[in-house]
């Protein structure tokens, strides 16, 4: 007899893993079932058909060559049987049959399967606040949602973003692209909580401002008013005007029907699996954001819901649910994020994360270009790399600037996961040219940074030290190095002047005992500053990291 | 005493080296020779000076700040010192002592040195050929060449470049963007000749004919003809008219001084050095263009000078000069190229160099979009991906097109010198959004066609050996299963066309026993069509690897 196998969730995962099931097993009678109408579409292109950046929605719904996702096309191009607008409301683990309500007609029907795939994904989490349900009030994750986010987006209104994590700022752009006057109001006190480093995301930050964007960090949303449709935002004793609100607090995994029919929920909340992507029930595995995955670095079990990695679980799930053998070994945490004209993204443990799971740990910050810096078009970036103090091992990569983050991203990523030290990255032959990079492309550098500090040559203090230093008024003295010209452009409040090629002939006018913090650019010179002050007996130098390019605070103009 | 560190040749890797042994050191005495005026200057961007690209010859010896890298700046910043129109004639490695010649005053001099590091660099390979030395016979390598090449480059005028390497194709793209008519000639039969298959090599052709340029391969160019400046390019019985010519054939290693003093020389030509990149003598490093590498993968010296792994070496003899530990562990031959609107790269080996070195291999091409496909201004590009066949491990990637190919390098690059399985490469957490890739990054897709391969999944055939099949009029099916539209825009001449979605209907159009070679425009579908012929009993089916997108060769059009 045929092999039936029935997928629940019809989005990446599924569509993934019912299409690679048909292939591996061609005789087996593949049915995939979905409670909306549309199917395997590419949500994470929402906000671009909201700004117009995607003009047709069928562009998010089509293959690289037109056609159409449908089940018209599930069935002749994938041999793959395709229910839509259909709930399924109950597994019977024992009978091996899902019990299913056509949500048009009100049928009720069910289907035996021989194997069971849940491909049931997640749903914006709805924060349990006063008036959550006036109209205006969206969420981006359906293709509905698109349609209806661009119909409310009138240009002059204002809208709040609540969540400052990923979708809550590509929505942000889009809506602002819209014409809107857009505010993000998030909770904790820095924008992509759970993503970067303070210190990188106030980079972030500080771009979205520029861009007119306004920005409330450590806010807690606590209701809305208005009659019919949404007109304030109430944040404590505060009111904001809005016109549309866009709820971007997380999402949580669909995990509801798995949980009634008594498979086992993992600690984050999400559907757990065994590196096959199997659940405690033989005959019925999962994939994609309703189920958690195993943090490669941690060994902790996580939940990051991401369409990439939906993929990747969905080709498992149907390898294995078609009897063949494939394991999905975890992630690492990698994002990254489009936002105006800022690229930002991490690999790996963030400096929070690292030190909260108890890693001593070393800090770099680098800034540079990230192209060769004569060639038109080279733009800087900044680059936080993350090591093992004690190994030098990678723990984690973050990424933000006007140019290339993604590639510096994915290298960084690919040496983590084979738990590369910063010595190995650093001698990685990588594809160098001009338009493509330096010579010594950002992560090396960054690399033989963080060798430096490693062995002791390089001492950094991090921006966020040097300001508490400055707010506390701190006996230290905080030395420029750059030229009079640069100093003169832009600089740090409080900062003494000494070009890095006097330095050498100046040095009587610095005291040997008091604490002395350099810095320059990028902080090259202010290394080679804290190098030359070591020389010549100094006792307490230091070079601030990352130098003016990633200071996120305040900077002196002329 | 003060430590004395002498250091030949003040670029890339010399002044690399230079800078970082006087930091590791500060006590030391470091002197920086060099036989030219300039020093420290980006040699990889004198194509985009010619070209304009760069405006100012400046930009290529300047810091990212715009500070000029010379003389003076060594001594104040680096507190190096410098002299600059000093030829080394001699090394005395009993007295410790360098034999100088100040070119300009014809002055002989002499330093003493405790170690001595030799950065000699590499100069372009001249051809004994008849009249190589007429007037507008140019190389492309000294600061001097950038404004020579830029005043011959007269807009109308012809040039013939000698060698389709990468500095051949740099050059030729700068020429014609000046205005000139451009020919390219190469010995090979193949533009990129140790850089790319044939069959890469052959996308990059195509896209340089239809920006105009002429490309002859297989052809040697025997001599020059002319009175004082050169007229014409000599190529066996034929003549090519050129009003400037540019000798791009190769580089050979300055390792002369270096035999000269009893050195080793590797089997390369170029100067011999251990991990720690000391030669035979223990007083004496090399780093840069001068000395051999390891390959990585085979495990063979090798000699391919690089700006990127002249500052990696620059960095470690300078360390180990300096009385440091480091060691430099190799390269995997990583290489990339932009010429007009196309990237062209590899990593690892080629095909032709994996069966060289006798390796059991199985390759994949594969072409997609390099973003979402929905995403405004995706471009597509080719991979070649190859791994060998027992174990999986990956051992090269190709990649060409408009498209981002330098990440999809980067990564492999990294994941390769960790010696990573296909299966490996496909789990990588590679960061994922629509503006950098599609959810599942061209590299996953490689390799999850790779593992397909490896398991006995998909069958391919190389459009090389498709081409020879129709050329030889073999008797088998070539089944575009594109859709109608698709095939009637373009197609390859002899191919029946079955859509993808109606083969489950018309699969009693085709014999069973006959060999079906299936594609379509990147052999997805393709590969689907091989397994619905699989699965309906057919006993000899493959798929053409890479589609129409990956056709090297001539497409019908309408």
């Amino acid at each position: 007899m045929k092999m039936r196998i029935v997928v629940i969730g019809a989005n990446a995962a599924g569509a993934k893993a019912a299409s690679k099931a048909k292939r591996i097993n061609p005789k087996a009678d593949v049915t995939l079932i979905d409670r909306g109408s549309f199917i395997s579409y590419g949500a994470c292109g929402i906000p671009y058909y909201v700004s117009d950046t995607v003009s047709d929605i069928k562009e998010l719904m089509s293959t690289p060559v037109g056609v159409v996702r449908d089940a018209g096309f599930f069935k002749k191009v994938k041999g793959v049987n395709v229910k839509t607008n259909t709930e399924v409301t109950r597994i019977d683990r024992e009978a091996k049959v899902v019990h299913l309500l056509e949500t048009n007609t009100t049928e009720k029907t069910f289907l035996e399967y021989d194997r069971l795939i849940l491909a049931t994904g997640s749903s914006p989490f709805i924060p349990k606040i006063s008036n959550v349900n006036l109209q205006n009030i969206l969420t981006v994750k359906y293709i509905e949602d698109a349609e209806l986010l661009k119909n409310c987006a009138i240009s002059g209104d204002t809208a709040c973003i609540v969540g400052g994590g990923l979708i809550g700022l590509e929505t942000a752009e889009a809506l602002q692209q819209r014409g809107m006057k857009v505010t993000v109001i998030e909770m904790q006190e820095q924008l992509l909580p759970g993503v970067l480093d303070q210190e990188m995301a106030f980079l972030v930050e500080k771009q979205l401002r520029l861009q007119g964007v306004s920005v409330m960090t450590g806010c807690r949303v606590t209701g809305f008013t208005g009659m019919k449709t949404v007109e304030k935002v109430i944040i404590g004793e505060r009111e904001l005007p809005a016109d549309l609100v866009v709820l971007a607090p997380g999402v949580t995994p669909n995990s509801g029907l798995a949980r009634a029919a008594g498979i086992d929920i993992g600690i984050t909340g999400a559907i757990a699996v065994d590196a096959r992507l199997c659940t405690n029930d033989p005959y019925i595995y999962a994939c994609g954001d309703c189920c958690e995955v195993t943090h490669l670095i941690t060994g902790k079990k996580v939940h990051i819901p991401l369409g990439s990695t939906a993929n990747k679980q969905g080709r498992v799930a149907g390898i294995n649910a078609a009897g063949g053998e494939a394991t999905f070994s975890g992630v690492i945490g990698t994002s990254i994020l489009r936002v105006f004209n800022i690229n930002a993204g991490r690999t790996g443990l963030t400096e929070t994360e690292a030190r909260a799971n108890g890693y001593d740990i070393e800090t770099v910050l680098s800034p540079a270009h990230d192209k060769a810096h004569f060639f038109p078009g080279a733009k800087p970036i900044v680059l936080k790399l993350i090591a093992e103090r004690a190994t030098g091992i990678l723990l984690g990569l973050q990424a933000v600037g006007e140019g290339v983050v993604d590639k510096r991203l994915d290298a960084a990523a690919t040496a983590i996961t084979f738990h590369a030290t910063a010595e190995q990255l650093s001698q990685i032959d990588l594809a160098y040219a001009p338009p493509y990079s330096a010579a010594m492309d950002n992560i090396i550098v960054a690399a033989d940074i963080m060798k430096n500090k490693l062995a002791g040559h390089g001492r950094g203090i991090s921006p966020h030290e040097v300001m508490r230093k400055l707010d506390e008024e701190d006996d230290f003295i905080l030395l420029d190095v750059r030229s009079s010209a640069e100093h003169a452009e832009i600089g740090i409040e409080g900062a003494k002047l000494i070009p890095l090629g006097m330095l050498r002939e100046r040095l009587n006018e610095l005291p040997q005992d008091k604490e002395i913090v350099t810095f320059c650019k990028i902080s090259l010179r202010g290394y080679e500053a804290q190098k030359i002050l070591d020389a010549a007996g100094f006792k307490n130098t230091k070079y601030m990291d990352g130098g003016i390019l990633a200071w996120p605070y305040a900077l002196r103009t002329k």
